[in-house]
């Protein structure tokens, strides 16, 4: 045998998501760019702001000296200082740069992440349904997955949560605005999760690290003000990037952002970046370092995607499809509609 | 306990190359950058060719659309077919973008080849002295490091190699020229290994993959040609990077080639592939690939880095230190000079 047993049996469980997408790119050059309409991944349809580019002429213009080299592994301090200022406003919490680290997107600090915090056999809790990748991030550092059912709605069932925590719980993922259903989480249900997760470190005398993928955090609609998990337990740790605010996925820039009132905050952040360099990511891409610094109080337009949500909800529910209705992400999770008589 | 045990105990061995880096930052922060040289990481002190430049500033100026967004894993095919032009014209052997994964760096590849490889318990060779994160990279993805000498030029010691291959063995790290010696090494040696590594498999009936850690190939001197790896033996894998050929080592481009007579050569790209996914990565950032699609003829002044090489070399050795002269890459590996009578 020459490739590892482990990822040939993860190839043949699935790659059905990134296989459509493929498939949809060679569809693009035989039929055509504009007969093709590609839902299969997060690939956002829209353009970066014109600010981004704006700024990378001025950079490309005049390159300062040493722009593309090694920096430390943390990333820039100027560039965590303008994300830790940004998220100070937006969770009324106070953060410095000495909580932030700059990653490879949100898939770059997950993975960052989980090696940090995980022993071999250490169980991680998702919410289904959830972002399939997070069973291979979770097995890439030697964790186990347990999965949590939600209700109807979508939403984490808390005494389902309550029974699959045990001593070897380290984590709980969660992600809201959620891929692939669009849910948003509200103030109540991260108020109650913090209290589930406090009960039971104070139970079990464990650690629980709520893992909070914000990824789609600024791509919400209907003017709802989103919750942040920061205050609801001490153990949160942010995971997001500019993949989706900025519409910049391919450029692998986003962050991780530590609670400063974390047990450990500073070991924590040591690992983090510890992490974060000999994983192979080294550091972030230097120079979306320096053109996202510019850019955290920017993002693509809502309206243009809340405009699509709308006009996709109304005709999906119009032809029979039953689906929560996403506030956010740009996602949508429908149920296959009823047969009808005309199609037994 | 909050982090990983493991990361504990690894962050305690070792980061001492990278805390000399961080505190070379704060002398030169508190004396000025001219008052401070830092010779302590692979940080290329000259900027990037101006060819790259004047290619940054043509894409920022007239943005291709959807050039920022997510691609096949593997990378654009017009920048892998680039990469494989180039390596078919160095290394004497046809590629296809079908035998190039674009990674994000040389740190980047060496993670996915050797996540794509090992099952737990596996073993990696490398040669002492070696670029120490190789046993961070290995013990990632749960293999085993062991260690051959070098004779007193720091040519791997081929009669200790065959010795320590076992039926466990499943990789052997190269790296030519080397860090942190510089050591360049020759055809001569090349075939010699192929042919141990040949005659090992046939006697334990594996696979021995021979990854080569190619960062510094084009920065090589005194009119050396470097000696491709492919033709000494089928499973080879190389690994690079543009951080040190273009002096981009902050962006995080570099790619995989695998040796097109690998044996499950599909299965083992498509194994890189995913890993490239799962590990986080993703795919190599957008638009570094856009940027080094066009460059992949260009390479920073060598004749800068050998004027360097020449001057440190040749007071090092009137001052006393014993050293290989290196042949390429941008380190040297002295002994301590011995202790004069009057420094007793």
């Amino acid at each position: 045998m020459s490739i590892s047993d482990n990822i040939r049996q993860r190839m043949i469980q699935g790659s059905w998501i990134r296989r459509m997408f493929e498939e949809g790119n060679m569809l693009k050059q035989k039929l055509g760019a504009d007969k093709v309409f590609d839902l299969s991944i997060g690939n956002p349809v829209v353009e970066p702001p014109r600010e981004l580019h704006q700024e990378l002429q001025r950079l490309a213009k005049n390159p300062l000296p040493g722009m593309h080299r090694y920096m430390e592994n943390a990333g820039y301090a100027d560039t965590r200082s303008a994300v830790a200022e940004q998220l100070s406003q937006e969770m009324g919490v106070k953060f410095s740069h000495q909580n932030v680290v700059m990653t490879c997107g949100a898939a770059g600090a997950l993975n960052v992440v989980l090696k940090s915090l995980l022993n071999p056999g250490e169980e991680v809790i998702v919410f289904a349904p959830y972002f399939l990748e997070y069973g291979n991030y979770i097995d890439n550092h030697n964790g186990i997955t347990r999965v949590v059912p939600t209700d109807e709605t979508f939403i984490p069932r808390l005494d389902a949560l309550e029974s699959t925590i045990t001593a070897r719980t380290k984590a709980v993922i969660m992600n809201s605005p959620n891929n692939p259903t669009g849910v948003v989480y509200n103030q109540d249900l991260i108020d109650k999760l913090g209290r589930v997760l406090g009960a039971k470190e104070k139970q079990l005398g464990t650690h629980i690290y709520l893992i909070s993928d914000e990824a789609y955090r600024k791509l919400i609609y209907d003017g709802i003000k989103y919750p942040p998990v920061f205050q609801c337990h001490h153990q949160s740790i942010v995971a997001s990037s500019h993949s989706k605010d900025l519409a910049l996925p391919g450029e692998r820039i986003g962050y991780i952002a530590v609670n400063p009132d974390c047990f450990e905050h500073d070991d924590l952040m040591e690992a983090i970046i510890f992490c974060n360099r000999i994983l192979g990511f080294v550091n972030a891409p230097a120079l979306m370092q320096h053109l996202v610094r510019k850019l955290q109080d920017v993002t693509v337009s809502l309206a243009d995607y809340q405009k699509k949500r709308d006009f996709l909800y109304g005709n999906l529910v119009k032809m029979g499809y039953s689906l929560v209705k996403p506030q956010g992400a740009f996602y949508m999770f429908p149920s296959r509609p009823p047969r009808t008589r005309s199609s037994l």
